[in-house]
């Protein structure tokens, strides 16, 4: 198989050097806009080729992987429209999965039912395709969201090619991949961002973060991910983010009331409610 | 040194232990409203002696540790008042400083200038008796917040019982501690408890949590804390806590604006700001 990877980040590198170790890779051509991380790419020997357009990577490529930020995704697929090899299949990689469909709708005719939408439950707070690990995916889950007009045999061969890497695939609509991940990813990202900031950049800011202890370093980690991937996927997934961030902002609203008000009940029901779902969902508390 | 250990719980009972294993007890009596934590802390041989009553533990005591929750120490306070003997000592193990020095202050009479406020920050998430560990405060600050009319000898003596256990002390004004625990600590803990009830208590709520990865671990592990302690230190440290989470609401306020409004220009300051911070303070970004 020879794959044309678009964006050589963690994620994309990832994958192909998990298919490289699996015999599964006739050669790959990479491009990026960060001329840097394509060259270390190539140093790396994640790629065989660096090209220097995106045309140039897909060309006689089998598999095209994008895995850009998603902001990038609408432009990447408006150059492959015109170069993708007839039989070539295309994948991306991103974290949200409506508004990365929509963009390979219109961008790519008849080939978007070679298109089949990912996401590889499998970041890391390391950006970057130096800290690329053929060993990534092992374990972890890939959401595939298919649409009506995807050709049944690309989504079985893009399946059997996650698979390869160690992840457990499952498919869902993307509307409700959205739903999930703005509540269980892009939310916890957002806050996380937004506490380092309000605290790091408020009053004594340097002085309360060197004092921040365990806790707060686990709460926090999410906050040193990439912050354009971040500002990407927020905007991508705004309409479903927006919704839950608008029902936590109405749960901060209550307990803002409950603090005011020394309302010790109504802070002790929902502190017990979240620990009762954080151990059933962890399944002991500790995880 | 005798000590009456008032709540048997995880950081009084790891306090004891470490004193224990230093070889700095001639005995230790507890008391606890919790009559099977009570007794775990006789059977794992943390106390020598189960009291029926905060009198019963403090009698013969040089010094008394109150670690209860922070709402319970009035009442402890209170009836430390009637029996403490001359020249016992006193500290309390409080996540909150200002309230419990408040508290103690109007209860202790000329005793209150042998109490010496501390707060070990030594929190795990497993409380309870059953998981003190005499190595808990290795490399932990405690930090002290005495007040004007507390005794030097008697903070000295704590300070250096607390460097026993390996930790590292420092003092304080109460009001600093508050303001920076209320940043660090509380409301990490507060948003943490929130989000998890959000997510879980809503719409699709197991669903959601099913799909929860490393990030969502991360981000939600301080919600499996103790909701009792948790709502008591809310309530105690409400000023402290409200303005920080005010401060937050705000940034959330903005940020809220920026998604729906794909303002992606806000987002990407905002989170550039925070990965900033959050590398500067926890060294490399993978902390």
């Amino acid at each position: 198989m020879r794959v044309g990877l678009i964006g050589v980040g963690l994620i994309g590198g990832s994958l192909v050097a998990a298919w490289r170790r699996a015999g599964l890779l006739d050669g790959c051509a990479g491009f990026d806009l960060d001329r840097d991380a394509l060259a270390a790419a190539a140093g790396l020997g994640i790629i065989d080729r660096a090209a220097d357009s995106v045309a140039g990577a897909v060309d006689g490529a089998d598999l095209v992987v994008v895995a850009t930020p998603v902001g990038a995704m609408p432009a990447v697929f408006a150059e492959l429209a015109g170069v993708l090899s007839p039989a070539a299949l295309v994948a991306d990689v991103g974290s949200t999965k409506g508004d990365v469909i929509a963009a390979a709708r219109e961008a790519l005719g008849a080939a978007f039912a070679r298109f089949v939408p990912a996401h590889p439950i499998a970041g890391r707070e390391r950006p970057g395709v130096t800290n690329a690990d053929a060993g990534l995916f092992a374990g972890r889950r890939v959401v595939l969201t298919p649409e009506a007009e995807t050709d049944p045999a690309a989504l079985a061969r893009v399946r059997q090619l996650f698979e390869c890497t160690g992840a457990a695939v499952e498919a869902m609509p993307a509307a409700e991949h959205d739903r999930i991940f703005a509540a269980v990813s892009h939310l916890p990202h957002l806050l996380a961002f937004a506490l380092v900031a309000a605290i790091g950049g408020g009053d004594e800011g340097d002085r309360k973060l060197a004092y921040g202890g365990a806790g707060f370093r686990d709460f926090t980690r999410i906050a040193a991910s990439s912050p354009v991937m971040w500002r990407d996927i927020c905007v991508a997934n705004r309409v479903a983010l927006g919704a839950e961030l608008g029902a936590y902002r109405q749960m901060l609203d209550r307990l803002q009331r409950a603090v005011d008000d020394g309302d010790s009940a109504t802070l002790q029901q929902t502190f017990e409610l979240a620990a009762r779902l954080r151990r059933q969902w962890a399944g002991d508390g500790s995880g």
